[in-house]
């Protein structure tokens, strides 16, 4: 039994120092659960000269990759310098010289994983990405296993922590998206640019990689319906309370026949789903099998330790394989690369679902008849309707809520509503998930 | 690549028909996953005559384990006859003749455990038993697996579903323990003997099974203190919801240095926290690592289904080792068996925590004054205090909570204060969790 396993380190940011230092801080353990060192050989980044507050040999660090892919001794490259080219390079560059590959890098496993993922297959290598969705909480793990003997229903998640944290605060402290959204970059809990996190992009990365999954299905992520939170407004969420609802950036997967229904948007969720109380930057995921029935995994989606947890937990998976000499007992994407093809998603305008509307209104009688005939005329049944508040420059909102509708129907019903002149603005529209969440 | 694996079925009961429905319905996409096609050979239980509801060749079922046991093609036996004796010669008989074994069995494991994993180690063959702890909840993988790097910090469990229900239905309902026990008997949420379930020692078998896995220690079941919930009365669930806490039967393991602290109690848990929130028959665990962070996990506990899709997961786990040519890539209790040693658990009479104390006190004066001295002469500081309610004989109830306390001062305090002339009746004790869940 090889008693060392040597691995290199592809970027030394955050996540990077953090395996680092659980490699370090808990090697006794490790070592003792695996019956094996893992040993970081090589650390590669452009900069190598500021500290990370932790102890490392000045001679393993370099800023040249060619360094770990060149040393036959090194067996696991783990990628972490995040973006696509260069990311892309190293990864296919280690899997070439038969090297085993770990990476958090959803956005490149969710835009060029067909690639990736094929040649893994065909060097024979494994590419660990558990904390590529969901961080610290064991999703990978949990589909591509445990759930192995079960059809996934629907997949519901809180994927985003950024936008969650946003969305908690929003609620709790009363203040507006662009306030909040200032202060979790200061906190560090937003990037500089939040493009990604805010506008469901991140999200639909972590979707796309669970649909695969679920379901060994190519999939087209430009195909997914991507709503992200920068237009979601204190109003919409006093309402959303009113009704006993909070608002919630969810990922939403469901399985009908042959197709799959996937779409991301901010989703108003009774008080009493366990989705609806998990706040903060946390994350969370609830599968149902149709065995298993409700499976739901709540954990730190990101930052340094809880990252660096689940990368240990791939570094240990691969290594296991390794001293067995054996590779990938389990399949990349769940389903043998050959058993895996494109998948159908449902077309959005074809989703049912319940509906939340703000109309604004101009405070004149009939508005409310027009309003609902319209609806009427599109099959669209209402559910509750709310009418208070201060009107502003002559117009008062009106809030409705539907039973079951069709999203085609409802494009065309807003349309006409937002046409008629006794509307002074654009509808806002929030989906509801009332009933298929238990 | 060997496209059919034989499997041996002991037990034809709910569960054991739960797994037979499942290899059926679900053959196409778990053939698809694995690669290979799961195949019941033989099924064992002395009724071979009642219809299951699902199609079974006659030739298949038998009433001699023995059948089983000497077909060399049965690579994979499953035991569900539970209980200790006969399920315990079965897997050693089968492990003996070198068939790997999948068991939901928790009350062999947790009690002949050091037994069975010694052999198996010897035989090199695989238990699996993640239907044992959590049911369909991955668990024993999410701490083997996924926690591979982490020091487990803290470990909180709701781990028995009928206690679980019973609790939820007594706070919701406001019915007594009898009334709701009775009603769950006649779901079938309860055994016609329950004291397995109300009295905690299912959950020791969970919290054992665990504990070896999570601290790679051998657990004396008897060691863990235990507390059932048969004496948890409506007036107690009633102060506790005025106190901003609902009680649950919790398991709780806490990490200290060279200690274990492992015990099994009725619990008085914030509002907030997640674990609250599990209702009815769940079960729910949270884990904190020291790198991870909160982990927590939550679905069915029991019933046929979401049973047979952990059991399932197992034998997929198993075939794809089998298919590999290797065996048990995973230590079967995280850590080889070489490694694993005596647990110290924490004495009871040195856990610290916070109490909920409910005196039977005659109304008279300076009640509350003897009581607090005899506290406060054990260093046992009084955080609130409740004195409301009926008096019935002459009683009134007076009800305070205390911050962290240790428990050898509250058992001192309380025998004295029981002692006194003015107080008219056992004092109801229940733990509370403040601090350290989240």
């Amino acid at each position: 039994m090889k008693k060392d396993i040597f691995l290199g380190l592809i970027g030394f940011g955050t996540i990077g120092t953090g395996i680092v230092r659980l490699l370090q801080e808990n090697e006794e353990i490790i070592k003792k659960r695996l019956g094996a060192r893992l040993v970081i050989k090589k650390i590669v980044d452009i900069d190598i000269e500021t500290s990370r507050g932790i102890t490392v040999g000045r001679d393993i660090l370099t800023t040249d990759p060619q360094e770990i892919l060149d040393d036959p001794e090194i067996s696991i490259v783990i990628e972490l310098i995040g973006g696509y080219e260069h990311a892309k390079h190293f990864i296919l560059d280690a899997m070439a010289k038969g090297k085993h590959v770990v990476t958090a890098n959803k956005a490149l496993l969710a835009t060029f994983g067909e690639e990736i993922f094929t040649v893994a297959d065909e060097r024979q290598v494994n590419i660990g990405f558990e904390a590529s969705v969901g961080g610290t909480i064991p999703i990978i793990k949990t589909v591509r296993e445990s759930l192995v003997g079960n059809n996934i229903r629907s997949i519901f998640g809180i994927m985003n922590g950024t936008s969650n944290f946003i969305l908690s605060k929003m609620t709790d402290d009363n203040k507006s998206f662009e306030t909040v959204l200032k202060e979790a970059q200061e906190l560090g809990f937003a990037e500089a640019d939040p493009t990604y996190d805010i506008e469901g992009i991140d999200t639909a990365h972590k979707l796309a990689l669970t649909l695969a999954l679920s379901y060994g299905k190519r999939v087209n992520m430009e195909d997914i319906y991507i709503e992200g939170i920068s237009d979601t407004s204190l109003q919409d969420i006093e309402f959303a309370k009113e009704l006993g609802y909070k608002i919630k950036l969810l990922a939403i997967a469901v399985q009908h026949q042959d197709l799959i229904e996937a779409r991301i948007h901010p989703t108003m969720l009774p008080f009493d789903h366990i989705l609806t109380n998990v706040n903060g930057n946390y994350n969370a995921f609830h599968f149902i099998g149709d065995a298993s029935g409700s499976v739901f995994l709540y954990g730190q989606g990101a930052g340094m330790m809880p990252t660096a947890s689940a990368v240990v937990s791939d570094l240990v998976d691969t290594a296991r394989d390794m001293m067995k000499g054996v590779w990938r007992r389990v399949p990349l994407r769940s389903f043998p690369e050959k058993n895996i093809d494109d998948i159908r998603l449902l077309p959005m305008d074809d989703v049912v679902t319940n509906y939340y509307f703000r109309f604004s209104a101009y405070d004149r009688p009939g508005i409310l008849s027009k309003i609902s005939g319209i609806l009427g005329n599109y099959n669209i049944s209402i559910a509750a309707v709310i009418q208070k508040g201060r009107k502003q420059d002559g117009i008062v909102p009106v809030v409705m809520t539907t039973h079951p509708s069709r999203e085609k129907d409802v494009q065309q019903a807003l349309k006409e509503i937002d046409a008629l002149d006794v509307v002074g603005g654009k509808t806002v529209l929030i989906r509801i998930e009332d009933n298929r969440l238990q």
